[in-house]
């Protein structure tokens, strides 16, 4: 999977840096993409003062300084907003999609309230929709929606049962507790609260049975709960088992019709193939192999370029080709450290699957071998 | 699976109907069934009155309006009952099956309390019979009780073994704490209570060991509690994999063996596209594919008619022919939205299935992209 | 899995019953075992006993009773213990096995106790030994405790890291928190108990953190129990799945080696059948399959005789005969019922390992359907 | 996988021990490595010795004593270190390794502390980082590493998720209850206290909300909480046996491939073989298969030697030799005992697997009969 935030990187430098530390701090830049990183910053910085401004005791200096801040937040939202979605013929963007949506309500709303009357110690609390801004920036929420989605059916039967089992447990409470306990059960919306608060065990003994009859309900309930726990647990177990399943056969695809080593092969083999290999990707500077380190897996280009580090020697390796098999077939530690010189995306191959693989498509193994035996003279 | 209320629709339009508002009223209606809607919005109002007839402090008026309110929710029940289950020669129904015992006690069991001189209050508290409703109008629950019922020795295994924890655990912290604490444990079901609040993790706090022994007993309990519930959820977990797998097979199996494109292919072929095909339903009007969205699936149809919208153009699709298999095959986004033109049932491949399809069946494989060919023409 | 108390039925009778009631009486005791059935009576009989027993404000007449009740139970388990174990030639017991210890220790120690001096209310709390007697009369427990044993590596990890974590916490939260509150957190040991209770997410309430670093200690402590707690689930499921297939794998080939059906098979092709169909025994006279019920699987009959109730005739078959084939060939309903005449042990087969078998093994599809056109006949 | 602490065997003995009970220690000794089990004790010890130097109460001499305690285990932590990373030329040691950094936090912190002017008491509370040789020492823990850092994208998009959820429900508890409760929820800091203790359904019980919105809004958390929480379980798990799958494919692949009776196979057949063993040590002495039990799995002899018991007679077996099939084959009891000679690792092959092997390979069942059938003559 890409690791950047897709599609966000406005500057983000692809310069091959120099030493060490600049190599690194290249790096944090590139992956994070310099934007997507101003705007975590942001958030970060803006959810502070919200939360801040809400502690009691604050001077009128403090109030006007925390909504100045609160404001000048919202204002920068509103620039990247407006960078974002300037009409452009080369790309245009649909400025009410979900995405601008929610960047639009960064960016409105607080300054709108002022402008309304309201007090800044209210209208800074509208900055906690800022927070979903953290929920757009990590690209794989959608995996857990797909997830969700696909096993909404399930989820919502449990729920519909946990509905069901609170109800009653909250109409036997009401009718056994009511005469003991008079002011804590003393209609069913109270009995309800003891009986949520129960069923997902969360227990803030504000509410608890004293009757017999009360105290068997109460276990029951918790167990119940429990059960229900475990069922979604186990719901969503399956589906993200098959979910992931899917989402990594899908990148891998992608990349394996592209490698010349793999054209001349069927869409059968492909499949198969498509299966066993893993997508990664790095940023130019980042290490895929390190010399001296125990190594069970091999990498397949697919796009960008490496460099291999093999003592003082520098060697490039391109798109189609491969490294790291010498590790995996001998068992021996990295002979050499291998970084991305461009940003790249590989194919990993992981011992397992290279043992499988071997089984299946022996003329592969015997490319492999060849290139394998040829390099280490 | 088919996502009406299974077998309530009494009065369910078909009609394709004209604006785009009609159309999603439309299909709301046609979704969940005329009846079914009616029934639940019942259940909802009715519950909603039980609930605030507990609140203390309700006048007689408010107090009598409440009654005369839940006995008109029963009553409706009532008809629907009659209705449903009025004898006739077409489809005769079983008056006592399991639905029909919930379908009378929603209605019988209230007036009757009442005639037999129970006060409005306590009469009304019977309502909460019509949470069960809920149960019998999700037809996903089968298979959470299918999943409960083949993993029950399991599951009771695992509850014996709480019980008898539960059981040590309360004799121990009797023993250890009634010295200490001569009020809160006075007794073993005193010390069972703390005992069941405890390993469940609810923790409400009114009994807590203060002595050193109890508080290591207290902590070896609720971890055991935390083992339990984990033990649950891998039990669950590996029964819903198995059942979700079985049921999509029945669905799609059903549907394999009518397609005409799978005719002539041998039992064990039919097995494997089975396994590899999923079932879904659409009502009229309902958007199946949407035009530039991403596509990784394409769909045979089973029953019902689709209607392509390409651009002006409309073209309807009969049973046994496929469609969206461009944008499997390209990668392209979807090239024409589709809409349901009756009520339908798809097969869907996704393209993970469908790599796996194209390796096993080529000449399958030769059929779609052959149409797909001529359609591009 | 056979439903019955692993060989503890003494006096379990084979008795083929009249009416529906003998019958279903009949298939109770059967099921259980009479032994079984009581012992587990005396179990929930004494338990109670020793729960009542610890009641404040017993008189002595009732204290005495209470004592009197419970060494009553424990000779009768004595008596059982002796007829279990007494030396036979036919069939000698190891008396000193894990059953067999289990047993004494609900014999002996009670009468022990009083013999020895002790109070009778403390004696009686040695019934609670008794509750050990259900994990022995539970056999499916082994398979949990098979689970268990093969994921200890994984567990003991698990739980190394849960003693760091909550060692770190409670001195963490010692530090911050022995300023604010010099009560509630004046040693490190009261600081682990606030780091158990709020790591397993208990939250008794006695000890809360009140500075800010003590609330961010928290709140990352129960986020971390959560995380312990999803990885433990994570293990069981994982280990569960594999015990279970191993299991059923097990019982199903030991039945089908002995099937004339399958006797001119390979290994290999056997090791596939035993894989598909699931072993499940039934007592004289229960119902296999009831006529008119939606049927998804068929049978083959290993052991003991099963008798077709097809309108008035009666049909017995034998070991090595199938049935059910009809509704999963056609998918009607049932069109007879089966009840097993005797003890009966039978090899399922569902719809979807049906059509797996039909697939690879399409001679044998042959003579299910050969015999299926004749039954028609 | 190996049993002992990796590597850390000082002086672990390889004795043949004469008696049972000098059988036995020498089992436990040679099985933790003395090294090993001196350091867990000295853990033990000392962390004991921080915990009651922490109670009130306590008098100057004990005070310090307990601190020439810690200083002790400290100083045995460091000649632990020096002994282990003395540079050699045979085995050069990095001495700033992650493990090294654990060893040396383990030993300098605390007598620096005491030295720059430290109480005792508070010097002491150094020594909880003892603990983190209790990680060191579990080589399990990398396999829960590698499963975190496999699935860290997942999990962190639920951590994201719970953060935000977290943040509205603070906000949106902190309005609606502000007038109800201005001590308890008087800003978002405490609000999100709430929050969290509520989302983890730790539920303290601290603050509470009492309005009608406030008490929804809290239910809809507990849930959102038990939801999360079930992700979480449920990605852990996906993760889980995705990782179990490959290590134990690694180890077993890693001795198959050194057995004789697998050498003239191709890879396709090593790797399906692989598959199906399962790798497991045993220390000299130590119990493989134990006469009279049931017998499931047979085991092929990868490096040491085993004695197999028959009556009186003692057989050695040597590398690439097998036993257990009898028991396999005919699934009678084992007909003798077999210890480990040495230093052992074994193939264990179930019967589960061994059918299929037997299915995949008839001529190495050939080779397994033809042994079993001379060993009976």
């Amino acid at each position: 999977m890409r690791k950047r935030g897709a599609g966000l990187m406005v500057g983000a430098g692809n310069s091959a840096a120099g030493g060490p530390v600049a190599t690194g701090l290249s790096r944090i830049f590139s992956r994070l993409g310099t934007a997507a990183v101003a705007e975590r910053l942001l958030v970060v910085v803006g959810l502070a003062a919200v939360l801040v401004g809400t502690l009691p005791g604050l001077t009128a200096v403090e109030d006007r300084l925390l909504t100045i801040g609160c404001v000048a937040v919202a204002l920068a939202f509103g620039a990247f907003y407006l960078i974002r979605f300037w009409p452009s013929k080369a790309q245009p963007r649909r400025p009410l999609s979900g995405t601008a949506i929610i960047d639009l309500l960064a960016f409105l709303p607080l300054p709108l309230a002022l402008v309304a009357g309201m007090s800044g110690a209210d209208a800074r609390l509208i900055g906690i929709l800022w927070a979903l801004k953290l929920i757009r920036l990590n690209p794989a929420l959608t995996l857990l929606w797909r997830v969700l989605r696909s096993e909404r059916q399930s989820l919502m039967s449990v729920t519909t049962a946990f509905l069901v089992v609170t109800l009653f447990a909250s109409t036997i409470a009401f009718v056994v507790e009511r005469q003991a306990q008079p002011d804590a059960f003393d209609s069913m919306p109270a009995a309800l609260w003891w009986a949520v608060t129960t069923i997902t065990t969360t227990g803030y003994g504000d509410k608890i049975p004293v009757t017999f009859a009360g105290r068997v309900l109460g276990g029951i309930v918790m167990i119940a709960g429990i059960g229900l726990f475990a069922l979604w647990a186990g719901i969503l177990a399956t589906g993200f088992a098959a979910e992931l399943r899917r989402r990594e056969f899908l990148e891998s695809w992608d990349l394996v019709v592209r490698l010349p080593l793999f054209r001349n092969l069927g869409a059968g083999a492909l499949s198969e193939i498509a299966r066993l290999l893993k997508a990664q990707s790095h940023d130019p500077g980042g290490v895929i192999v390190r010399k001296g380190q125990p190594g069970d897996s091999m990498f397949f280009i697919a796009e960008g370029e490496v460099e291999v580090h093999a003592g003082a020697a520098r060697i490039r390796l391109k798109p189609g080709q491969f490294f790291g098999e010498a590790a995996l077939i001998s068992g021996a530690p990295r002979n050499a450290s291998v970084l991305a010189a461009t940003a790249t995306r590989l194919l990993r191959l992981d011992v397992l699957e290279f043992r499988d693989l071997a089984a299946r498509q022996p003329e592969l193994l015997g490319i492999i071998e060849k290139e394998d035996a040829r390099r280490k003279t």
